[in-house]
Formats: structure tokens, sequence, C-alpha cells
């Protein structure tokens, strides 16, 4: 049985994503929720956000920006720098955040968030009151001590703790246990049902 | 101490919505963890797929689509409608999933999966390999025994156990405990460190 709520901006799990923008000499960060993989070869991630943001503002001059994964432990500082402006506060210091310098782009990374991904931006795209940013995967850097090896699989999910977000209900959540393997964990359906072509196909 | 993994299609942790497709009919589903918040007012959100994904064929056939998100306990299915081409499998019927009838579309939504989303295509666009899909939100729908009153804010993100996915990392996992709410437990650190702005701000 289910009930409607009507039309809104409402998705789950997602990540809590430090966006931080900027240089390294004026680093700003801001939390953003709305962000997804969107292309690959090479890979491209979105991020959306309102109009009348400051992080916005610094993307658009920079054309760079890094997404920054924080450990469940932050999520005080994920909403802090939410409800704050990075026009008139230095975040960076207020939550004792340390930036450091990436690979590929001017602007830093965030230390204390064990998983970072730096982007170029390739492309913009209006979405009502929203700008939907499109920045090009240039580097990744996780922690040397959550990761076993040099493969992503070998990231230890658990490890790294990522903090855990839900719009609307506006709620930050901990990551909880291992359940699968993706492309692994459905064989056993495929063993039971077969893998014979429906009719028509 | 970091270190460098190149760039990589990596970003968790994502929702691993059903993205169901055609219609009630002859429906299909397919995981997407590339799924992200893309605008309000109205909402928007986008999915990208593989340009040769069958789910990417019934969409621009029927211009909807719905995004729903499983629990937890469903990652068995879940898997298996990743590793399943609905070109030759009716995986509705291999997961004993219920198509049941929506509101604004005539793509179904899934019975099995608490909280669901119904869209239709208000615009497409080319990242490399993928076509990312932006859908408005034309309603959205969850199980009445996981929500109290008619607000998002009474989801009961608890009972609802939404499946979580690590791409890359190709691993499901189950979501914890809830840490804190958002535009509320960053008060902390404003109390702290003040609200003055910063010199030149």
């Amino acid at each position: 049985m289910k009930t409607r709520l009507g039309p809104k901006e409402i998705l789950f799990p997602v990540p809590a994503a430090l966006v931080a923008s900027g240089t390294m000499e004026r680093p700003n960060v801001a939390p953003v929720a709305w962000v997804g993989m969107m292309g690959s070869s090479p890979p491209v991630l979105a991020i959306s956000l309102k109009k009348t943001r400051y992080t916005l503002e610094l993307i658009r001059e920079y054309r760079q920006f890094t997404v920054n994964i924080p450990p469940a432990e932050k999520f005080v500082e994920v909403d802090y720098c939410g409800i704050t402006s990075g026009r008139h506060r230095d975040k960076f210091a207020d939550c004792a955040f340390t930036a450091i310098r990436g690979e590929k782009v001017q602007t830093p990374i965030i230390e204390e968030c064990p998983f970072n991904i730096e982007c170029a931006v390739i492309r913009e795209l209006e979405v009502n009151d929203h700008i939907a940013i499109f920045g090009e995967i240039l580097e990744v850097h996780v922690d040397v001590d959550k990761i076993d090896g040099t493969s992503p699989k070998g990231i230890d999910i658990g490890k790294i703790d990522p903090l855990v977000y839900c719009t609307a209900i506006r709620e930050y959540w901990s990551i909880g246990k291992k359940l699968g393997d993706s492309f692994d964990a459905g064989r056993r359906i495929r063993d039971r049902v077969g893998s014979g072509r429906r009719p028509g196909s």
C-alpha cells in the first residue's frame, strides 16, 4: 500500500559530498548532495547548484572543482558548511579542514576527507533554478590506509565510513554493512531461472 | 597520506536505483547507480545510461521512466537485473517483482520497492559513451507503513532500509544509523566560531 507525496526533490541514499572551489590561497567548501556519475571514457560527473550559490560563482571563475567524500564523523562540519556562506566565512578555518594540493587542478582537495575527486568543468546546463555542472574527472585520491593495492576494488568502504545523506528527509546517516558484490550476487537467480530467451526476443 | 588512482568513474555512496521502463504490459527494469537530483521548481533528476542499454531504447520510445529505491534485502534481485538484459528475459517475472500502475506515467512502479519516483523525459545529453536523461519528477510514492504523515520529513529511512551502492568498488551495502538532522547539526560550530564576516567580505 503506497501513498503519494506529489512531485518532490527527493532521492536517497546519496553522498553528502563536500565540493571545494577556489584556490589554495582562498578555498571554499560546500556540501552538494545533488551529484551523480554521468559518463565514462573519460569519466564525467555532474553536480547541481542553485544559481545563487557562491560555490557556483567560484567554479565559473576557475573552471575547476573537487568532490570530497567526508567520513560519517564529520557530519557536523558538513552541515555547518551547508548553513554558512563562503562569501562571509572561511569555512576551511571554521571546520579545521586542511586544504592540500591536488595533482591536476589548482582547487585544493580536503585532507580530512578520505576520498577526493579532481574535476575540470566541461559543460554547464541550466535546469530550472539550478545549474548542472559537468566535470571531467582528472584524478582520484584515497587515503593510503583505506585501500589495499591500487585498484578501486581494493578500497575499504568500512574504513572510509562515508557519510550518507537523504535529501528532503534532511538526515545524515552512516553506512551499515556489506551485503555482497555486484556482477556476482545476481548469479543465484540466474542459476534458478536459467538464461533462455523469452518468446519474441 | 593519500594515493592516486587516476581518472576513474567512482563515487559512493549512491542509490542502487531500479529504473523501470516500458509499459504495464511489457515492463523492463535495470539498476542505475548513475543518478542524481539536478533541478527543482519543478524537480528534475538525471540518470545516465550506456548507449547500448535496452532501458535507453525503451525510455526513448515511451519518453517516461520510474526510479524505484529497493530495500537492502533485494540486493540479489538488483544485481540479477544488472547482469541480465531485458531484451531476452522478463526480469519482473524472474525477480518476482510486481508492476503496479503509477499516477502520471504509463511505465509501472515496482511494488517491492518502498520508494518510487515517476518521471517524464525533458531532455537528453550525450556524455561520451553515455546518454544522460533528464526526467521531470511528476509524482513520488512511498509505502504507507514507512512514513508518518504526508511530508517527506516523515519518511522513516530505517524502515525503508534503502540499498546503498559503491560504484567501481562494486559492492552493495546497507545503511547504518541516523547521525543527525541537516540545517541543524552545524549550528554547534556556528555557536563556537560566531557568525562575524571575514575581512573583505
